[in-house]
């Protein structure tokens, strides 16, 4: 069963959110038009609907991301659902049980939902083949895989400034090869109709064929930026910057983290994104990280409504 | 002031939950008879009842447990309490503050309810013994003493497929020595009128003098579980695995863990309970785990309703 | 720009609680009476005010305290808010993320209120020059600087208990040098009159020119301590007692530590007050931790109420 089948059902709507690759344009518009609703909450008196009152979400994280974990769990609440936090790599699975072990037992306890993090692609995938049917799975990061809601959520910051997709121009920045977070971003806009995508990094970065996704690898920041709508850049991890495939992060930044006088390449209306915590000196600039062309903020905020509209949709089936 | 005073009233009613050890038969009866009504809860859209709105509970874990801490999480807010909690080894007995004054601070914060784990016995009866009337206490595990609440959420899983109790024959099957699961089961069993309870288990692994308890000892598991209704199979902790009680897990496997070769000799319709988390391969063969008899996972569902119906009782004083 | 003047608006409302240095009399009290109308909601049935339904506050504690996280928590939780817990420690800092980034990135997410804990004085400070209008900012204590919310609800207990200040004699005995709850009581009793305000300590422990904070400096404790109101222990830390700045805490207990010998030498009705958590047998002897003078649980049950006044105050602007 490919991923795509396991996270639409035959009736054409989204069972559990998986990776963004194979979604259909027409459910990620539905996704984005859904969160657009969402994003007025976040800016009343009482952010908080009752959509998903008395449903029980779990936020199971077998890898560390506090962040992440926390724009679900403010999404979930806002939504009025009982959330519980598992920090699993700590518990269970240090007792030795094994990952489906772990999910049954919580989906004995009545689980509508499972928010999963896991170091491990496919891991998500994985459990959402073995839940009864009406429980969710939605995927927070599987290894180098996916991070759809991330990926969502920066189709919603484009279509917000950008309007449209089928003329737009965009590069992604920095380590490529480790990142899910790419992956989703890459299938997200070549489904949506980017007519030119853009990937720019060193070699030692970048996954072998990537070609093969539909963009056009650039290893010069300046040419690859030139005539950009958008540039997205990537985290690097702190355990890349001392290792084999990168010299040191000072080089890095040296080649490839945006500055303004590299930004000035890309059109003069582009927007800087970053799925963040951003390493300034190391992928970003300052003065650019926080300039008038940064929308990386905005991100934030989007996220927290994308992930509404995911966890709206998916649990009032 | 033995045990069962403390956690009964004068009233006859319950004012703690600290031990199966002399909780009455009528006693067990209305809590499993209470807990019918939550499992319908856990099936409901909205999976939420108003009973104990604006009461504080507290979590308060001396002894990491993520497994049990989330079910009573559950059930608190499940019961529309407000729940708080507390990983008290990592904090203020690191600080050098007593047992005691911990609880005397969280009871000035108005507190209304401790669900206390603790690796040493007794601990949960000694806060039961200091806090304010109107304040109560569960103990969800402490050292090798008891854990009632799984000790009474297996008996609404024997009562819920056996009906009867005055017939069964009930084996409990491992390291009996260092579980204060197995204590809570046989308490429990005895006073529901278990007239055949039988404990199974390498010399090694046993308590002194446990036929005191009224069980039969087997240390041979063919034999012990010959015509059984009711198998239940204890964890075996990690720990002990490399330690001088016993030879190796492998050969804990050989002799005591359940096969579907060995349980055979159970009764046809004979049910195989476990407290979870289970080591697969050491007391458990994954077959029978899995297996129609097994019954694991209702117990996990169960766990819940019962400690809803526990918390309900002890909350609407 | 004054701290005062940062947590003042200019209207005269509280916009943040950073401190009680230059908090004006008139808003000490106005937060004192407001807290006397939630003591009785800790003492309901239903525990809980729908004052901040709806607010998302985070409570992000840089430095670790399950106590006065618990509390903020709780006061949170029966204002019906939102609340985030945030170990920042152990994340996003941890990923080289700058304490504003971080804050930045939780305001975007729609946070209401920051209930923040840093090891470096300064840093709620810093926080409030940052956020947005109307999201509010509380210190939960900054390195040696403030901890506001310990000294409103200690000046809480002490109004509850003498009525009136400006008669009052006062001593702070202890480590006043490394603590920052000396520092917000100190400030807050010189605003409120106290007349005699006292500290009671050994020379390494005393600030330089403590004096002129309009204190009277005792380095004899029967000295210090004769004739007064109000004796506040404070907590030593565990990590001075072995250091170049104390012999021993056996010593510090002899000279310093509060016998019911040495309480003789204040009024018959002084009452004995400590931030918790007690060392007992160090800074305060059992006896009168637990005596007819001790007012320290019911300081906890302020805090409580004192900390609803101050997020409601907050929270409804």
């Amino acid at each position: 069963m490919s991923r795509s089948s396991v996270q639409i059902g035959a009736d054409g709507r989204l069972k559990h959110l998986l990776t963004t690759e194979g979604l259909p344009a027409e459910m990620i518009r539905h996704i984005l038009d859904t969160a657009d609703q969402f994003v007025s909450v976040g800016e009343r008196e009482v952010k908080k609907v009752p959509l998903l009152r008395g449903k029980t979400i779990f936020n199971v994280f077998f890898e560390g991301s506090t962040r992440t974990r926390t724009t679900f769990e403010i999404a979930a609440k806002r939504l009025s659902a009982d959330v519980i936090n598992l920090n699993v790599g700590a518990s269970s699975t240090s007792k030795g049980e094994t990952l489906l072990d772990t999910v049954y037992n919580l989906q004995a306890m009545d689980a509508d939902m499972f928010i999963v993090r896991h170091s491990q692609s496919g891991a998500a995938h994985l459990i959402a083949r073995h839940v009864k049917p009406g429980v969710a799975v939605i995927n927070a990061g599987d290894g180098r895989h996916a991070h759809p809601t991330q990926g969502l959520l920066d189709m919603y910051t484009i279509r917000h400034y950008k309007k449209d997709f089928s003329a737009l121009t965009v590069a992604i920045v920095g380590d490529v090869l480790h990142s899910r977070v790419a992956r989703s971003q890459i299938h997200a806009l070549k489904t949506l109709g980017v007519p030119e995508l853009r990937v720019i990094g060193p070699k030692t970065l970048m996954p072998a064929a990537v070609e093969r996704l539909g963009v056009r690898v650039f290893h010069d920041m300046t040419e690859g930026i030139r005539g950009c709508d958008v540039v997205i850049m990537l985290r690097l991890q702190n355990e890349r910057m001392n290792g084999a495939l990168l010299p040191s992060a000072g080089e890095f930044f040296k080649c490839y983290g945006l500055t303004a006088e590299k930004l000035v390449h890309a059109k003069a209306d582009a927007i800087v994104m970053h799925p963040g915590p951003m390493n300034r000196g190391v992928e970003i600039d300052s003065p650019v990280a926080d300039g008038r062309q940064s929308v990386i903020l905005p991100q934030v905020t989007f996220g927290i409504a994308v992930r509404m509209a995911v966890m709206s949709m998916l649990g009032s089936q």
